[in-house]
């Protein structure tokens, strides 16, 4: 079956089918909360893009783009985007989707930053993904990758 | 066995049982290189904190202050610690470790931030923590919780 990578709006079938996914936390809770309440509407805009097996949300991932003022990671100091929240349910996995959800952030054309599991940055690194050398009161818990268009560096 | 809370020094020992802690990445690879080429000296400070029993390293975490410049929690800005990395191994769990480790950080007397596993949120809530309001740009894919020493507030 042909797939394609979607936007995904905010509705509640959206939101029912991210509790299947184990990154589930403050984020979708906060976008169910503001549905609930009317603060958002009924299909309204969500950084999180996604990928239908049929009707079945199947693979997801969030995408922010960064504004340069805000970059601790590349010199000069550059737009990019943060990606987060990459998932593939466990039935889905090792068919290309998280593949597929990577090469539509690569093509914005901008960096890319993300903060995976340890246990997907094989994965990262076959997607072409560099460690970032750790520094404490930037990273601190986290793990960075970063990923460069060609013509650009860290 | 009566445990206290000690600064880790870094050096070979206290690498090698890092390992066994699940919460393994960027920043724990990054020292041990270091170490390895000579870069930082053994026994160098760290931002961890941990709990023996016996000689065994059964919890950790850790901990940075971080200036109130880079405050986006707090109005008006002010300095907090950031907290990450907790964990108690597996077979060393419900002994009141995690609870030791927290109420350490609390002695600081600074507002606490940290972004727990959602699995570990209700440890948290217990003890005294605070879900924020979800912004995209400055949370992303975290899920932060606060703590706030009596007389501070978001």
């Amino acid at each position: 079956m042909q797939t394609k990578v979607e936007k995904l709006k905010i509705n509640f079938k959206t939101l029912e089918e991210f509790k299947k996914f184990k990154e589930y936390g403050i984020q979708e809770l906060s976008m169910l909360e503001d549905l609930e309440a009317n603060i958002i509407d009924n299909d309204s805009e969500s950084p999180f893009y996604g990928i239908y097996f049929g009707d079945k949300l199947v693979a997801r991932m969030s995408l922010y783009q960064i504004d340069e003022k805000f970059d601790r990671y590349f010199t000069p100091p550059q737009s990019y985007v943060e990606l987060w929240k990459l998932e593939v349910l466990p039935d889905y996995q090792g068919k290309g989707f998280g593949r597929e959800l990577v090469e539509f952030a690569k093509s914005f054309g901008l960096p890319i930053k993300t903060n995976p599991r340890m246990q997907s940055f094989d994965f990262f690194e076959k997607m072409g993904f560099k460690s970032v050398d750790y520094e404490t009161e930037r990273d601190r818990g986290e793990n960075p990758l970063l990923w460069y268009p060609e013509g650009t560096e860290e």
